[in-house]
């Protein structure tokens, strides 16, 4: 089918409308109206070609929400009309240990991504939700729970769950003591879960002035990671740390918060990473680690966990020709919420 | 009581005999005349003072084997004459939650090390092994189980425990894939005690000079790390893999070995360690942890467990007098074995 978005045609220049072809539906296949689309920091880095992997154009976008507009012959799961989401995987094998364990990012063959990979039949790259359609094979469509408000749910596609699995994998939960490191799109989800799950939450941050925004989120503290008295103070403190920083840093000043056993979790695509060192991993069996989305299922599981706790990301809606203005500001960081893009303000 | 040892009087001289007294016998103590103590690098460091906390004198020595000479009279675990040991602690508060649960390394009050630390009650300064005496409270003494030959097991109260450990905590055992990258003192009873619990054991060199070595003790294999076709050929294949690297480097090659969920062990006492980067640890979930020694009850498990299975370290014998040549060749590293000092050789 015909539709169009918003593509990046090369690493400098900005996104700019795009008319393409969505493949023709196979069996497996639910063609969905995009409405919603989140803006992650993930996208301005593939659009930029800053891990060195985008192929060109390159429509972004892997916070998907939407309707059921058509269905294959094999598709049991959805009919005409549902309310649906898309995450940032859209293929793997579904054969290999891993699929089979409900972690198809960790697919053996390689997960294909939502955009910028390669249709595993055709070969042909896949693209984004930048745009007005999307056509993906059933098992990697997610279900929209009911009472989840379409238009603010979006960034649970990855935002949520990146944060969520974690707090899972570390078996996070009542009385869990958790920390969050960076409250931008990220971080100030990872709070709402975390909260949700009923953990002790602390909000960690370079100052205070965020510090009514993540008690509103359900954090119960803020610790300044300037203040080295409330960093000695804080020490042993914590079971889990989400750290969600973005950019190149030194993850050593947070491994001493940790209690014995404790993880620090990286889920930044931060790359390169500074000088560390050994003596507060032994000094307490600590541990540091990453984590990467999460699973098909589990992304249903926060979707639906979202829509039970009454947990929303917050959003500042943008039309689709305010995407360049909205990377500028995500390149100058500092934002708490998360842009979303309502798809009815693109022309067709 | 009296007793002699020998000890370093400031960082820059050699270690040198030095006579000194033991604490008069407490209800809960065993005196214990040393028969034989491992050297291990921690003896060196703490010698010349590389971590900054040495208090002088010190008599290094924390791998220590010998004979129960006295006991206090409350003392109800051993008798004159058993075959007992010491190893890198004497004392913690033994009422907190670590202690409780096995873990006295990790003790909220802070572990008393065997030597450099600072006695519970009289606030003396500790005093190792490098002697012919020791006194210790009951609580942190182990038995030496028959058949394990004294000579030569001295090196399993640091060297043994301090693999063993984290081979236990990350459930190591039959089928489990297991690298070891190091392979001196720790590196080379990592190997043998990964073997003896079923695990396929794979060394991990810069060169493949130790290859013979490293499959008598049980490794199927040697990974020469230098070799990137290898390294590459080896993704993904690890459980769990023991760094026993002394001295600052980039554990980064090492994590893409790990299978999904895998850990590499931190468990020498570096200090400062390379830059590292996150997307090794993102792509596979996963993990670099540091593990310290082990706690009282798992210590003497190893001791059993040697016992059991028939493992002694690579030992060479030296007399007392031959301390600082030692250090000398365990400065220049490359050893696959340790030194233990036969302490007959030293004369009261």
């Amino acid at each position: 089918m015909k539709t169009v978005g918003y593509a990046a045609h090369d690493s400098e220049k900005p996104l700019e409308p795009y008319h393409f072809e969505r493949r023709a539906l196979r069996d497996e296949d639910v063609s969905i109206e995009i409405l919603y689309c989140g803006v992650c920091h993930s996208d301005l880095h593939t659009a930029e070609n800053d891990w060195g992997w985008t192929q060109y154009p390159v429509v972004p976008g892997h916070e998907i929400v939407g309707r059921v507009l058509e269905v294959g012959s094999g598709v049991t799961k959805y009919k005409v009309g549902d309310n649906v989401a898309v995450g940032c995987m859209v293929d793997s094998c579904l054969s290999c240990d891993q699929c089979h364990n409900g972690e198809e990012q960790f697919c053996r063959e390689g997960m294909v991504g939502t955009y910028s990979g390669q249709d595993r039949i055709s070969g042909e790259l896949t693209q984004g939700g930048y745009s007005k359609h999307i056509v993906v094979r059933e098992e990697f469509v997610l279900s929209v729970p009911e009472g989840l408000d379409l238009a603010k749910c979006a960034p649970i596609l990855c935002a949520g769950i990146t944060t969520y699995s974690p707090l899972r994998t570390w078996n996070v939960g009542p009385g869990s003591r958790v920390g969050v490191i960076g409250l931008g799109g990220l971080g100030h989800m990872a709070i709402k879960i975390a909260a949700a799950m009923g953990a002790h939450v602390t909000a960690i941050s370079r100052s205070d002035k965020k510090k009514q925004q993540v008690l509103s989120y359900g954090a119960k503290d803020l610790l300044v990671s300037s203040d080295e008295d409330a960093m000695q103070a804080h020490a042993n403190q914590f079971d889990v740390i989400i750290n969600t920083i973005p950019v190149k840093h030194d993850f050593t000043p947070y491994i001493p918060l940790l209690d014995i056993d404790g993880t620090q979790v990286l889920v930044g695509q931060v790359g390169e990473l500074e000088e560390t060192n050994s003596v507060p991993l032994l000094m307490g069996r600590r541990r540091v680690a990453g984590s990467l989305i999460g699973g098909i299922a589990q992304t249903q599981e926060i979707l639906d966990f979202c829509a039970l706790h009454n947990i929303l990301p917050e959003v500042e809606m943008i039309k689709m020709d305010q995407i360049n203005d909205a990377f500028d500001k995500l390149k100058q960081g500092d934002m708490a919420s998360r842009f979303v893009i309502d798809m009815s303000s693109l022309e067709v």
